[in-house]
């Protein structure tokens, strides 16, 4: 594996700490993991206090023999640089490295990923390190993959970051004039007349909350803080080991980490898949999604997952029979290329002690998790590289802004319940309740590909997104969008144009003003006309667009209140295509059937019809097509094999030829050649 | 206008910001000022950075411009300081003027109204702000009014403030041992011995939730210290302008900030209205009538309300059409002679951009809510000076005292749920419902002129107030007093004269205990005799007087509990008049009825007879009585003229005469001249 | 009284605050003393700053008048040290003394129990005041017992703490290497190399809720901080005083103090029993019988109780007619020989002025209260020391460690609603709903007296609590055992063999994994073959061990989920006797039959056979048995007097002999004179 040519297998494992273990368990984890048929670790994460005990002192021997032994077994090793948790001599000595938190407060040592990204000696010492293991093991043969510190997520409120953010803020807007436009600090008397007047926003000035111009550039000032140290190690690292791919693994979706922006400075986009119990499949499949996006559709890492319960739920519920093997194939089915695991062994102390591992606290090879997670691990090393690389070609996109996602939420007003995860959530099942492939890219992507887009709530529209809008739209582009959209700037600053701003003459409509409710006072959108399946009356909740037609025609109109018959559905034709808004948040009955009849129109199809709760995608690799059929409902199903070669699941001959069979839980996984 | 003689009109518009906008945009908004008739804006709130940038240096010019504009247009300035958020550079050269909140934190510059009210730099720096703008603007013509700062109402915990509440106790109490003694410091052993080891009560130390008297004197020391603001700039302004009425905004009702108190320094009485969605309109009332008390029954200035949509609500519902209308008229109808808008045109960022204004971030005039403010202004154009300055009589009077807010609801036990404003709702409802005028007042004010007295749970029992209550009642008063009363002194302690302290004699019982239950669990009160429409059984809850009848008479007992069948509603008969005792907190039916009752006996009558849903005042001025008719409920209903002339709203002629034609919504105001 | 030879009589009264009151109102407090047969009360608790108002100076006189008063009156003194409370001189003086609270932040002075347990300063000056007063009045006549501080509990994590903690540690572990290994220390990277590395764990680190080994060792070290405290001023008094008993009171169960090890310094065990309203009577019990455990089953002192309404509820209910009688004589049937209530004489001012007392604002004895407690007070006079040191005879003990309440909810995972008070109170109410004698006891107590031992969730098992429980059951001994057994050691470690670890042989089963599912997720036990009343199937929630049989045979197995089949009840024959398992939380229901089967077969009983609601115990001494009746159900029952002495309660003849009748809430006390 090079930084140019990835995943030569399907890489299976995870985070291993032998550092918590002697030598002896170290032997005893080899065979375990032969069984298992691991071919991947990731370490030494956190292990920073071991192998630098003191400033001047470093302990690689028994790294060098760790990873000897894993060399020795064929293992691959994701070599994790420590910086995420500093020891603590360091924090001691140099105190410049313990954050401030967003209530002033100065932490003392603990926890994990407890340092300020703008302290010197962080950098200093987080460099050094970097380096000594890229001199050290840059030609190991274990060695596959850099991985740079974890889950980076930090909010630092000090003095250190208070002046970085002022020189940032000078870089980027030169004066303070334009800084002061640009904040709009003319509100609430908040001009400034020198850098040295800007405080950071915190608990302590409440401008966290209130003064959102300020926060969301302090939002971004912190992703680049971040990406500084990522770069700071990164370039240690390339310095001397120029081929072997870097990166790092986002946890979840930290939304204070601007992860479309951090992924660009990394060679594969890697993410932490830790679903709730009970997590919506589509959910999961979302967040695959916008993961494989990332990098332009390239293959990913899935970093982490559980191999059972997790810990730090409320509830920690059991993964039930079949699960884990559900979502490990349902990620490569998205575009991953590893499933591995927090953890290979579990710890016996802290506060992930009950967090599930491969190799529990007791029971070796005889736990129900491990033999379901070697049974796994077979299946993936006998499908060997025949989708590892492969991509995903999509002719719908979900539009996803992460900076719109702070924006939104930061506003105060006018709902408080803005949850801008969940309306993407609900847009993408629109989709993915017909196994619609959706490819999850930014509003500023190229859209030419696409026959069908969806934008939801683009609240945020930064400069040059709406003309990427109207090019698509013109050239005959179906473009769906949502409700309170088009507001303001990159800055918060409304616009002055009218809602939806710089997209009106695109969608053709002037929105006056937004009613908004609480959750249990609904209206209702009539459709007009039915459309297809778009027919009768949906409900709708929480915010109201009203608006006025200018060259749009209305689909739907309220049911109810003082807006009774105004549009909440409508429809503008823009040079070749079509751009819709959907004016309200509507229920999911709404966007299934308008979705579903736009692509119909559009020829936006799955690859595969279904029985409901089968979810299917396709990878392509070479001439071949791997085809993923899962199945997340409770009833068993067959589906027709058409000829295609099975590589994972079960087939049955019936009366009108072989069927797969998928039972609940079930996976296939089926290879058609194409001719070339 | 002077300070003797104001409102020559009523005054509309309202915070106007021209400072946050090009010279381009006020040209248009004079355009649209006068579209709308708007005669009054306030301003320059908030603008100190931009006059003072730096703490040498003045910059008037742009506010000379904006105010000769506003002159050429006949618009009348309610002229503000702009004291309420200091510029950045003075909270970094005088940190003494950043505030240190109840945790002890200090805060850093940010947000707004974040100052210390006991900073010597801030008094300082405001003085001197207020005496500049007072030489510069006291013979403009465009000034009407001086507005000083905005909603104060910040609290400190520095040591600034630790020193000044010693100050403040030692002019209080004179000896550590009146403190000790006044205070109980016995208890729990806080006995001091020097005034220097007198703590400020906070999270710190957790006096502020546990030591009421403590507490009790730091809230009035922090109402004293932000009057110390007010009168340090009011003195500044009458220096050298001292024929101009001086006031400041109160912001709803912040309850830490005594505003019977505070308002006795202004000159007239000002509030900003802001009900949240779906307030009941009886509240509002309420309010009105409170802040009309404030100053004796003059008439006051709504200084602030929302044109639609305010925008710090969980949901931020439109206001309905004709909502800003019903509520600016009930405004007017309970003594207000302005109405005022926050704001004049919405901000493009911060955090009220999404706030209501007349003038939105787009359609200028053409938006529902321009077009009905616009409406509204003409109307209220038309109306002239008709019933400003004009009064209301009431013969009926709630009593309501600031500090027994504080105490009841400081004080641990008996129940959590305990809330001033809303049992001063329900009595207050029992008036309202009938359309009976009602004068908020305190309970040491002269009642001679009511016949109908009420007074719920007065839990703090000042010097004088019994003998007032005594006085008025042996005269033949009618006074109706709610349980929890009579409990402490000013300091928070006990009385040992056994429950209701010094109005023991006065209502003829001593309340042995109280019961508290939670809210599922509740009793009743059976009448004995009916009285009227009082008769049958009421339920109540929360708190439960269990009392003796010493002169007293049950006219109702306990259905419940093992105080069943012991008195909960009574009557002594007084020298020539009645005292009431409701002993629990009952269902408003009670309170309808028995108020019913005792307004039918005592001769207080509404106005005019209403269908339900429509609310009556009326105001005199001169010989003329004004009538105000507002329909709140959801059908039309239709009122007779009774010869009088109708200002605004409309007339249809039926067969047994002409009627008033009030729809949902709808306002009516009808002038009776009187023979003089 | 003597520290060996305790309670001459039921001593009835509590704590009493003269400091607050004028010496007239002492006259007046005699009076009312003598009318309601008090003989003790405590004092002066919190006085510190009245007896040493400056560093130099001292106040003994008052205390001299009123002890000398109450000794006039053949009152006892349960004489108190005043530490509870420091002056406010000293905190300003020796900052030391103020307490660092969880969030870093230093505290001012104020409220009560407000210092640090390592300050220097409040360790000499506690010291010098309990000294001085031993010294003044160990020959006082009115001198009875010495009570030290008040309800000791403070948290500090100031840096005196936190150098303690260190050298706490040191002494426990010896060497950095040993920590590193017994806090596991490898994980997070946590590892240090020199104990100044170590941090206290707190809100500023995330270690108090992540860093499970650290944080349990905190608490131990708070407990030890807090006994070295009490001992500090123990032995001061010991030096001039030693036959008086030393005592101190805890506050209801403060989880964070180890009451279990603290009681082991005192004398006598001795608690304040403060019941929510509507509390369950069998809460009650346990909290009593966990205290008679605490020294052995020696009598203990009830140092305080309301004897009307409390104040910091958030509903204050009142006690009920009798409800003081009975829980009063509660407390006597469980093994108390004090009725002392908080307080006598209700303060007027203060967080506390509406908490009940024995003497109210006003009313002296004309409250329903005192006429209550006087006449209950004289029943205990009359009752002389006819029980008083007697003792209980249990053949069922419940083992309950104070650590391991620590341990299971500051784990993460597997259930955040895990409760271990409750658990207790589940298994406890089994034995209590039929009137079985329970002692409470350490896992590694003396267990050879007991027919039957319920040892619910013992997730942590310290070193000789395995073997304690197999010695117990291999000679005959009958265990019940709860589910998450047999987790981890004293440092949180998980163990490496197999759950339930060292218990395993001893139980028959290896636990593989444990569910956890949300609360409305329930799963059953169905039970394989009747067993007495044991039959069908039970519902069971939050946790489900699933489990191997090993040794075990299944009583019961689940009915639902993945899991269907597998065993959630188990028995094993370990040597003469048996060890159950309930592998999940089951209902009330199952725990009834399930040890109601096991009392049955292991001749366990009630002292006497009553209806339902009515509780019995018996205490003995000398050669007789005091049997106690209470009566907490609605309806009165009447019950057969059986020959016995009736000493409390009332008797009606039927016809088959003498009855004694408990109305609601009656008690009765029967005595049965044994032949010696």
């Amino acid at each position: 594996m090079t930084r140019e040519n990835p995943f030569p297998r399907i890489y299976f494992g995870g985070d291993y700490n032998p550092d918590q273990w002697s030598e002896e368990v170290w032997e005893e984890d080899m065979r375990l993991f032969e069984l298992a048929h691991v071919n991947m670790v990731t370490l030494p994460v956190f292990s920073w206090a071991k192998i630098q005990p003191s400033e001047d002192e470093f302990r690689f021997e028994w790294l060098d023999r760790i990873l000897d032994l894993l060399a020795s077994r064929g293992i691959s090793a994701c070599l994790a640089t420590p910086t995420a948790a500093q020891p603590a001599w360091m924090s001691r000595n140099y105190p410049d490295i313990l954050p401030v938190d967003e209530e002033g407060r100065k932490r003392t040592h603990g926890k994990r990923v407890n340092y300020c990204p703008n302290s010197p000696s962080y950098r200093k010492f987080s460099r050094g390190i970097a380096l000594r293991m890229a001199e050290r093991y840059r030609a190991h043969p274990a060695l596959a993959i850099w991985h740079i510190s974890n889950e980076y997520g930090t909010y630092c409120f000090c003095d250190n970051c208070a002046a970085a953010f002022r020189k940032w803020l000078k870089k980027r807007y030169a004066t303070v004039g334009e800084l002061n436009r640009r904040w709009n600090l003319d509100f609430w008397g908040h001009l400034i007349a020198d850098w040295e007047e800007i405080t950071v926003p915190s608990e302590l000035n409440d401008d966290n909350k209130w003064y959102q111009p300020k926060m969301l550039d302090y939002l971004r000032f912190l992703t680049d803080s971040t990406i500084d140290c990522f770069n700071n190690e990164k370039e240690a690292i390339l310095s001397v080991s120029s081929d072997i791919p870097v990166t790092t693994n986002m946890s979840g979706f930290i939304k204070k980490m601007n992860q479309q922006l951090f992924n660009e400075h990394m060679d594969y986009a890697a993410w932490d898949n830790y679903p709730a119990p009970g997590a919506e499949p589509s959910l999961v499949a979302l967040k695959h999604d916008i993961v494989r996006g990332l990098k332009g559709g390239r293959s990913y890492i899935m970093m982490e997952q559980s191999p059972n319960q997790q810990n730090w739920q409320p509830f920690n519920t059991l993964k039930r029979p079949g699960e884990v093997r559900l979502l490990s194939y349902q990620a490569l089915a998205h575009g991953a290329d590893t499933v591995l695991f927090f953890q290979m062994r579990q710890s016996v102390g802290g506060v992930e002690k009950f967090h599930g591992a491969l190799i529990e606290h007791h029971g070796a090879e005889n736990t129900r998790v491990f033999r379901e997670c070697a049974a796994l691990g077979g299946e993936l090393e006998r499908l060997g590289d025949v989708f590892t690389g492969g991509t995903t070609e999509a002719k719908a996109a979900l539009l996803v802004d992460w900076e719109n996602w702070w924006a939104l939420e930061l506003s105060t007003g006018p709902n408080r319940d803005t949850d801008y995860m969940a309306i993407l959530h609900k847009y993408y099942k629109a989709f993915y309740g017909r196994n619609i492939l959706v490819d999850v890219i930014r509003p500023e992507s190229d859209l030419s590909s696409y026959s069908l887009v969806a934008v939801p709530n683009l609240y945020m529209v930064k400069p040059g997104v709406s003309d990427n809008l109207k090019a698509y739209t013109k050239q005959g582009g179906c473009l769906v969008t949502g409700c309170f959209s088009g507001i303001v700037d990159e800055n918060d600053l409304v616009t002055t144009k009218g809602f939806p701003g710089e997209m009106r003459d695109l969608l053709g409509i002037w929105v006056e003003e937004f009613d908004a409710l609480p959750p249990d006072r609904e209206n209702g959108i009539a459709i007009n006309d039915p459309i297809g399946k778009l027919t009768g009356t949906y409900s709708c909740a929480h915010l109201f667009d009203l608006l006025h037609l200018e060259s749009a025609e209305a689909l739907g109109t309220y049911t109810d209140d003082f807006y009774k018959g105004r549009p909440s559905l409508t429809v503008n034709r823009y040079g070749k295509g079509s751009a819709y808004y959907v004016a309200t948040d509507p229920e999911q009955a709404l966007l299934d059937d308008l979705i579903g009849e736009l692509c119909r129109q559009n020829g936006v199809e799955a690859p595969e019809t279904v029985p409901a709760g089968v979810e299917v995608t396709v990878r392509k690799k070479g001439g071949a097509s791997c085809f993923f059929f899962m199945n997340h409902g409770e009833e068993t199903v067959r589906l027709p094999l058409k000829g295609r070669k099975l590589l994972v699941g079960k087939i049955l001959p019936e009366k009108d030829g072989l069927r797969i069979v998928l039972p609940h839980g079930g996976v296939a996984i089926a290879v058609e050649e194409r001719a070339l």
